[in-house]
């Protein structure tokens, strides 16, 4: 019989993938240090990095997690009821900066760039697929290109987090995401 | 005669907040430490904090200024230009970067989120001024509360910043911000 079965290994991958989500939220991209991951998932480095290669692999696989989750609320009722969902959550929002901190090394750092975009796929294929079957069924304005409108959606998500981050009033961002919903609406 | 003018003055000044502007923008919030900010302005700490009391009195005079600007733009022709602005200059963006880094701060910072409101003011200020006089022109939509307007348009700005810190196409978002003034204006 095997020391370590499968339920054992999934459940070690889900305790490091938890805590380091905790240590992520907790303390932003750049400051969760290897040693404050240790902290917050309650294993050794080495323990850690057997299952996860580095800090940026356990980053992008948490990103990851995110993406699925969201795809699959995007692809069944849209981008905008992802950021529903986002206000409704507000004990996510330590870990949604996250985001935000690790837009210059998007600008910077191709590989890391690449490995996100690789990451978000499934998200960007979801609320493609979504836009288009809105356009088929008449709800989407018809005026603006659909690459547009999915950009738009896209950077209304992003500043979304921006302003859920900084603080703001999640109540005022809802009737601002009814205006975002009516403006690419078929009038 | 005092040995140092108010010529020279404004002249160290200025030598100090255009390094820091560059240091910021080359190293993001957090790693702008002070080793690098005297490296990048070329003066000692004493010399530097001599002007300015500490590394965020320095990132809030840099805010400041950008506030003003901003202001001065919005309030003639609207937060849209401020970002049509942004998009065309290209060398900023590393430093427009350094506003996501802070959104953490600002949540978690009760103090530094007051003075940074302090410093943003005169932008909204003017932001506010100007809706006010398009609404009264029947330029802006009327269905819509102004201060609803006015935190989508903020939104937006942030996640504009959002998306080209993190190297979207400058282009292809001059198109969504066509979107974004049209959902503004009176159909």
């Amino acid at each position: 019989m095997p020391r370590v079965t499968d339920d054992h290994l999934a459940a070690r991958r889900r305790q490091i993938l938890d805590g380091a989500r905790r240590c992520f939220a907790q303390y932003g991209y750049e400051s969760a240090t290897v040693r404050r991951l240790e902290e917050t998932i309650g294993l050794s480095r080495g323990a850690i990095f057997h299952h996860f290669r580095d800090k940026d692999t356990l980053f992008f696989e948490l990103a990851h997690e995110d993406a699925e989750r969201m795809a699959d609320v995007a692809g069944r009722e849209g981008l905008i009821q992802v950021m529903r969902d986002m206000l409704a959550a507000p004990e996510q929002f330590d870990w949604l900066a996250t985001r935000l901190e690790i837009a210059r090394k998007l600008r910077n750092d191709p590989a890391f760039s690449r490995e996100w975009a690789a990451r978000s796929a499934e998200l960007s294929a979801a609320t493609t697929e979504r836009l288009r079957r809105q356009e088929q069924a008449g709800r989407l304005r018809d005026d603006v290109p659909r690459d547009v409108v999915r950009t738009y959606l896209e950077l209304v998500l992003d500043g979304l987090v921006a302003r859920l981050a900084s603080g703001d009033d999640p109540e005022k961002l809802g009737a601002v995401l009814d205006l975002v919903e009516a403006s690419v609406r078929q009038p």
